[in-house]
């Protein structure tokens, strides 16, 4: 059977901008038996609150219905959401088969994911069977992305739900899955070896058609497969791009040579590339604005912008103060002049002085202290908003998750911004996509590399006189934020109390400013954002 | 049957602080037969994503066990939470019925809240069973919070779940509700009379005991209750505060003449001033600062900060522009004579000189615009958070909800930061919380109530410029955000278009201001914040 796996880039309640895209997929396919399409393709990907509106179900369905008449010639598979008609949640998370005219077959997603940043149980009442039937000459089982990752493969989830939907497909001749799958670095690699795995168990041909683009924080990364049978890996989509490729879900030898790259960090500036100019392109900015200081972490996000929509789409700000070094000024303008970035330069001194000076009274005698730093930090800020509010540039915000994570970093300063690229990758990880730029297009300085890090706002200042060196730092965070370790844990493991105890502080007395801090690119297994929800106020340090 | 409602402020993983205080009250109770604490009020609620950390879970069973241990000889019924040992999702939310040193009962929640801000499902693997144990001469049914809520006395919940734990209820003699449920303005009267029908429809006494306090947005009103078997209310706990109250169960008729207040305006006005009590002890801030314009917002956020600290608590920064007008200077200046708050004033001419000095060349001949006037907001920013580092204090919010709700306020400007009191709060709302202040203790001048409301960012500006007054604004914005109703449903209800396709534009463009507003406080059924999760990026609009 020639199967159409459409990998498609949807938008989240953009259904007319949704049914168009599909519309013209279906009628210009050719030769195909049948076209596969993501889930929740028809409406996007995750709705969130959206589905409290019952309008958002009423659109969803009225386009599937005219999606389905318009094609009488047609046979295709597309996800979208129902309202619910029984008891329960009030929507279905559905996979909608049209033949000729007709909805032949609906199936209801049977695992809902609610957990991180999956919100599934909130809305979604869940099928309760499975749906195999004929076509042609295959007996297709369908599932709906999660429906598969409780399996006798991997294991994680075995303790989550007591169903196994891909036992129920064991009389299809064909699965297929559509998912709406959002990239983790870690998950491509442990995915497709899921996938094989399970092609393999069943002895069935496996198709996996999977969303591509960026909603939200949320980036999707393509890659549908066909499996074969015996578990070969027989045609891969690409990888954060659409692709409509035709499979023949008979094939049992590949002719294609895969280059299946096993490289997360290739992987991550990649997947911020497409978060970027998603975000851009769904919301309508054409341009971005970067506060370039000549360190590691704006330097590559002018390289991640540049390359998600052009360097000349790319303006940068430099705000020297009288702590900015040489060194930093130099490094910046070299970026910015091997970029040909648009640039500007501003003191920041002048309205610093204002400042201090219209303070003068409140703070008489008492030291310059963290209060003057921010102060600094946040006239850049300002300024950086008001080229936004002028010229209607998105302002992209540099922090990392190392810094987010401490709280090394200046609410409604360094902070400001619509999207935060950075805020899933950890320092050590930023000099990686550095040297991932690089490789691309030289355009970051060596020196920008070995330099200390600092946030130049008081004399010979480092990021190391407070933090523990990021390569410590970075592997507690992540122990404390992905793997959900306690204090015992990491004293078991070697950290030390003297180490641990402040990053243990610094993580929990700074959820009020992640609280603040604007949409992160989700690349890891717990991003900072709407999949980790933190109480502000509570007493509790590991 | 004596029984204690411990009717307590419990801390989201404070377990040493929430140990001491019911074991105190544990050893202090007398000649009662019972003493009853609500929902988790050994781990506090809601615990969020800590329940995502293991040790949390282990923490709360090691001082759950300790508790039950240290008193020998009595009998007491606690919220917590539990690791589940069997399949399912990882926790439990139990009630645990100690007696005489050993745990004799243990109930699991039946009915997980999964809407709103509660996130339950995401954690708890629900109870199966009812829990009806004789004690003493009573049969007691325990229940937790949700459970009663899927009821045949309001039908509201009854699409979501297909279990009815007050009907298996049927053979107590006497039904126990434990909940942590919070505060909204319209959910006190209707929960009252809930709670009535049901002790009516069943003829069983219903003892409920709420949490109160707040932690992070949610607040808990306490209102403990006693109802008899023919649906009186016997005994009434506080709102707003601790309570320890002994009822007797076989009780039918009351004493007390119970003053039960049907008076939003003070239930909303007590909410806030707990709500900011509560941030601020829990999160060991001793004092606040407000910028104060002789507007109506800080004006009313001023009063309750001060009734929740003590006036000499709130400091008050002014900072007049050249478009201040002489009478908000002195509104400001009047209110906060009378309340002898701590009073700065800072002109912000100088700064703003300089940051328009600042960007001469980049914005060259261009018209002054909005950017000018966020700068103008975004210099005051700054100029509290100074305050607030230099000096400890935390910065309150002024925002209301109709101006988030629009986007009528600037982001890192007057949204800067770290409790927003007002942001669930209507601007129509903030002016009778006004009165409501006045009630109490007159000190905000008659005219901050009938002038025009103004940001004073360009000459002569008003609100009323760009937004329909706000008797009709406020209203269109209740139907979309707490009432769900799509734009069809307005233009039927007779707004129209002209009027509600700009405030739905303005809804939904500025998502990504809210995504980074400060934690709100929560007092309707629909507030900004946690439990409302838009997508940032979508296409949908009504």
């Amino acid at each position: 059977m020639r199967i159409l796996m459409a990998q498609i880039n949807s938008i989240v309640g953009g259904f007319e901008k949704n049914y168009q895209r599909m519309s013209k997929i279906i009628s210009d396919a050719n030769a195909v038996d049948l076209i596969v399409f993501p889930e929740c393709a028809l409406c996007g990907y995750p709705q969130q609150d959206l589905l409290d509106y019952p309008c958002f179900a009423k659109k969803a369905e009225y386009f599937a219905q005219k999606l389905i008449e318009a094609h009488p010639e047609k046979t295709f598979l597309f996800g979208s959401v129902e309202q619910n008609q029984e008891s329960g949640r009030p929507m279905r998370n559905v996979a909608l088969f049209a033949d000729r005219g007709k909805l032949l077959h609906k199936y209801c997603k049977r695992l809902l994911p609610t957990y991180d940043v999956f919100d599934e149980d909130r809305f979604f009442e869940p099928g309760r069977e499975a749906l195999v039937f004929k076509f042609k000459d295959e007996k297709l089982g369908i599932t709906i992305c999660e429906d598969i990752w409780n399996n006798q493969v991997q294991t994680s989830l075995h303790n989550r739900y007591s169903q196994y939907p891909l036992e129920d497909c064991k009389t299809a001749s064909l699965i297929i899955n559509m998912s709406a799958s959002p990239f983790e670095s870690a998950k491509v690699a442990a995915k497709r070896s899921m996938l094989k795995g399970i092609a393999a168990q069943y002895k069935k041909p496996l198709i996996y058609v999977n969303a591509v683009g960026a909603n939200d924080s949320l980036i999707f990364d393509g890659r549908s497969y066909l499996w074969s049978s015996n578990g070969e890996l027989i045609q891969s989509a690409k990888a954060f791009e659409e692709e409509l490729r035709t499979v023949d879900s008979t094939q049992t030898t590949t002719s294609e040579n895969f280059k299946i790259r096993n490289n997360e960090v290739e992987d991550i500036y990649d997947a911020l590339v497409l978060g970027i100019r998603d975000y851009c392109e769904k919301t309508g900015f054409r341009s971005t604005m970067i506060g370039l200081s000549g360190g590691i972490d704006s330097s590559v996000l002018a390289c991640l912008a540049a390359d998600a929509l052009g360097a000349e789409q790319v303006t940068a700000l430099m705000m020297p103060s009288r702590y900015t070094s040489k060194e930093s000024n130099e490094d910046a303008l070299q970026i910015a002049k091997v970029m040909q970035n648009p640039l500007h330069i501003y003191i920041i001194e002048e309205i610093y002085s204002a400042a201090v000076h219209t303070l003068e009274m409140a703070f008489k005698e008492m030291k310059p202290d963290l209060t003057e730093e921010n102060m600094q930090s946040r006239i850049r800020g300002m300024l950086l908003m008001a080229m936004s509010n002028k010229f209607g540039y998105l302002l992209l915000t540099t922090g990392n998750k190392s810094e987010l994570g401490v709280g090394y970093c200046t609410l409604y300063g360094d902070m400001c911004g619509g999207l935060a690229p950075l805020a899933d990758v950890y320092k050590t990880q930023v000099y990686q996509l550095g040297r991932e730029a690089n490789r691309r297009w030289q355009r970051i300085p060596e020196r920008v590399f070995t330099k200390a890090p600092t946030a130049e706002l008081r004399e010979n200042q480092t990021d190391q006189d407070l933090l523990p060196p990021y390569e410590e730092l970075d592997k507690i965070l992540k122990h404390i934020i992905e793997d959900f370790w306690s204090r015992e844990q990491l004293l078991e493991k070697g950290f030390s109390e003297k180490t641990i105890d402040p990053v243990y502080q610094w993580l929990g007395r700074n959820e009020y400013k992640r609280y603040q801090m604007p949409l992160g690119l989700k690349v890891s297994s717990k991003a900072f954002g709407i999949g980790r929800r933190m109480p502000l106020v509570h007493h509790f340090f590991g």
